[in-house]
C-alpha cells in the first residue's frame, strides 16, 4: 500500500476548477470531477436538519439512481435557507452541467459551501460550464482542489494505491474545511475517487465505517454544519475482480480509512486559529459508541480546549467535562494522563474502568485568533 | 410585592463570613448562614456525575433529614475528584460545625466551590468555625456574600418581600458565578432563605418550577459544574398560615421566581469576559422543553456568540444552531427576528411555526477576554 500526500486522480477520472465570480476575491470558486463512465456513488450528509439545498437534490437523486457521473461545486455560497427558489438553482446547475456533459441530470452531484441564507448566484454558474467541461484533464485535479476552498489556509488531499490481483487500484481524497466550522459556517466537504471495481453495498459499507472513525470523529467547535458532504465514486476503471463483502473488503477499508482520516486530520489541523492540535483518546469503555461520546465532551468543552491555548494543566476540566456526558461516568472509574502542553500536538489519554472499547477524536484548542476570525468577519 | 436589590436576611437567620486562608489572595472565603430553628431545606444539585463531595454529603444528609439549620460554605477549593478523603473532609466540616451551633451534623449542609482535585485544607476551616458562629449577625450576611465568591466581579443578591394574610414574608437570595463556569470550574451557587412557613412540598415544587425557568436557563459556554447547587432554607419565622400547594402557593411562586431569575440573569451580566447579555426567546413551539433545546442550541454556539461580540450580523449561524438541535426543525418552520448588536443587551426572537409553547434562555458573548481569563489562569 503505497501514499502520496498529493490528490493523483484513478484512472478513468479528470477535473477542473475556475473562477466564476462567486468569490468576489476572485479566487477559484468552481470545481468539476467527473468519470469518463458512470461511477457508483456513495454519501452521506450533515445531520442538521436545515439541509442546503444541493444536499436535498442530491439525496432525491441518489433515491433514483446511484450511478453518477459528475460533482460539480462552488464555494463561496452554501445556498442554504434559500427555500425553493434554492432548489431551483441546484436543479437548474444540474441539468446544465448534464447537458453539457451528454448524461441524465440525475447523474450530477451539485455540492455548495459558503455563506448561507444568500442566493446562489446559477447564472455566472451556467455562462461557466461549457469552459470547465471542454478543459477537464488529469491535471485539472490541482485546480479543483483549490476552487472547493473557502476560508482553508491549506489543500487538503492524500492518493492510496494497493494491488488487487495484478490491478493496481487508486483512492483519491480532497477535502475542505477549517475546523467543521467557518466564517461563513462553510464547513466540511469530501471528495474521494476511486477506479476499483467494487459492490455498492460494499462501497456503501466501507465508506460508513471509515466515515464513523474519521469524519465523524472530529470536531472544533461543535457547530454542525448545513452543508457537509462526503461524496465518493468508485467507476471500476482499474480493472480489478469485483471488491465484494467478502472479496478483498478488508484491504478496501484499509486503504479507505487512510484516506478518510488523513483528510479528517487535515482539516483539524487548519482549523480557524489553532495553535495545537489536540488527539483525545478514551479507553476502558463499555462501547465504542460511549468512548466517542466522553471524548467528544471533552472535545467540545470551551474550558478545556483555552486550557490547551494557556497551557495550563487543569485536569479537573477534563473530568467536569467527561462528567457531563450524561453516561454517569463517577470519579472511580477514570484515569487520566495528558502529554506535555508545551509541544504543538497534545495527547489526552482517558482510562475508564468501565469495558475494553475506545475511541479517538481530534479537536483543536480554542484561541483569540478563533475568537478574531469569527467575530471579524462580515 | 416590594423588591430589594440588596440581601435582607428574613427573620429568624443569621450570617457571617471571614477569611480562613483557603484563598492565597487573602480574601473572604467561608461563609455560615444559619437559622436559629432548623428549617425546611430544598436543594438542587447539578447533574455532572462527577459530583464534589460535598454533594454526595448533601444528598446522603437529605435522604435522612429534610430539616436543616445551617449551611457552610467554602470557596477556593471545591472538594471536587477527592475521592473518600474528600467526603471524609466534608463530614468533618459538618461535624465540627454540628457541634458548635449544637444541633446533628445531619442538619448542616456543607457547600463548597473552586479548584476541583485538589484536598480541602479543613483544618483551616475547623479552626475558624468558632468564630464564625460567635460573630453571627443579621449584618453578617454582608460578609457572606462576599465570602462564597471566586472570579466574581461583583455580589449577586436580591429580596422580595409580599404579604400573606398579616404577616410579612421574606425571600432573600445570594448567589455566585461567573456565567457557568469559571477559571477554577467553580460556577453557580445559590443559596435563598425564607421566613415563610411553607409545606416541604409546596417548597420542593415552588423551587424545582423557579429553578426550570431561571437557573436552568442560562449558559455561557455550555460546560457544566461538578459543583452546582440550588440550596433554600424556609424557617417558618414569619408566622404565616401554612403555605400549601392549594393555599397562596402562586403568590409564594411568584416572588421566589423574581428571586431565581434577579439571580440567574445576575450570573450572565458578570459572565468571563463578557461584553453583551443576549436574551434568546423561542415562541410557537410544539412544548416549552422544545423550545427551550431550541434557545440554548443557539445560546451554546460558539459561532453565533462570537459574532454577537463581532456585532456581526450572521443570520446563518443561528438557523444553522436551531437545524442542529437535533428536533428535525425545518427552515420553513422558523422565522428569526435579531435587535440591534450595537447595544449592551441583545435580543433574539426565533418564531417556530409547530405550536404554541415558548421558552427564554440567557447567554453572554464569547470574546477575546473569555479566552485570556481561561487561558492565562494558572
Amino acid at each position: 500500500m503505497k501514499i502520496f500526500k498529493k490528490a493523483i486522480l484513478p484512472k478513468g477520472f479528470k477535473a477542473n476548477g475556475l473562477a466564476c465570480g462567486i468569490k468576489r476575491s476572485g479566487k477559484l470558486d468552481l470545481a468539476l470531477f467527473c468519470s469518463q463512465v458512470n461511477a457508483k456513488a456513495s454519501c452521506l450528509f450533515t445531520t442538521n436538519s436545515m439541509l442546503a439545498a444541493p444536499l436535498k437534490l442530491a439525496k432525491a437523486y441518489l433515491k433514483k439512481n446511484k450511478d453518477f457521473g459528475a460533482i460539480i461545486v462552488n464555494s463561496g455560497n452554501a445556498n442554504c435557507f434559500t427555500g425553493n427558489a434554492g432548489l431551483k438553482d441546484a436543479e437548474v446547475t444540474a441539468e446544465a452541467l448534464a447537458k453539457e456533459l451528454g448524461i441524465k441530470k440525475e447523474s450530477v452531484l451539485v455540492s455548495s459551501t459558503g455563506i448561507i441564507a444568500r442566493r446562489l448566484p446559477v447564472e455566472k454558474i451556467k455562462k461557466a460550464i461549457p469552459g470547465l467541461v471542454s478543459d477537464l484533464s488529469e491535471k485539472g485535479i490541482d485546480k479543483a482542489k483549490l476552487a472547493i476552498l473557502t476560508t482553508d489556509l491549506f489543500v487538503k488531499e492524500i492518493t492510496v494505491k494497493f494491488s488487487v490481483g495484478n490491478r493496481l487500484i487508486t483512492i483519491c481524497g480532497v477535502a475542505k474545511g477549517a475546523g467543521m466550522i467557518a466564517p461563513n459556517m462553510a464547513t466540511m466537504l469530501a471528495y474521494i475517487f476511486t477506479d476499483a471495481d467494487i459492490a455498492q453495498n460494499a462501497l456503501d459499507k466501507a465508506l460508513s465505517l471509515c466515515v464513523k472513525d474519521s469524519f465523524n470523529c472530529i470536531t472544533v467547535d461543535g457547530c454542525m454544519s448545513t452543508n457537509d458532504t462526503v461524496a465518493m465514486l468508485a467507476n471500476g476503471c482499474a480493472g480489478n475482480s469485483r471488491i465484494e463483502l467478502h472479496n478483498n473488503f478488508n484491504l478496501f477499508v484499509k486503504a479507505l480509512n487512510i484516506v478518510c482520516l488523513e483528510l479528517a486530520k487535515s482539516i483539524v489541523k487548519d482549523a480557524e486559529g489553532k495553535t495545537k492540535f489536540i488527539e483525545i483518546s478514551v479507553s476502558g469503555a463499555k462501547s465504542s459508541n460511549e468512548a466517542k461520546i466522553a471524548a467528544l465532551s471533552v472535545a467540545n468543552s470551551n474550558l478545556f480546549k483555552t486550557a490547551v491555548f494557556g497551557e495550563n494543566r487543569n485536569f479537573g476540566r477534563i473530568i467536569a467535562a467527561v462528567g457531563s456526558c450524561g453516561l454517569g461516568i463517577k470519579e472511580e472509574e477514570i484515569k487520566v494522563k495528558v502529554s506535555s502542553l508545551k509541544k504543538k500536538e497534545v495527547k489526552v489519554d482517558i482510562l475508564l474502568m468501565r469495558g475494553k472499547a475506545n475511541a479517538t477524536v481530534y479537536t483543536a484548542d480554542l484561541t483569540l485568533e478563533y475568537i478574531k476570525i469569527n467575530a471579524e468577519y462580515n
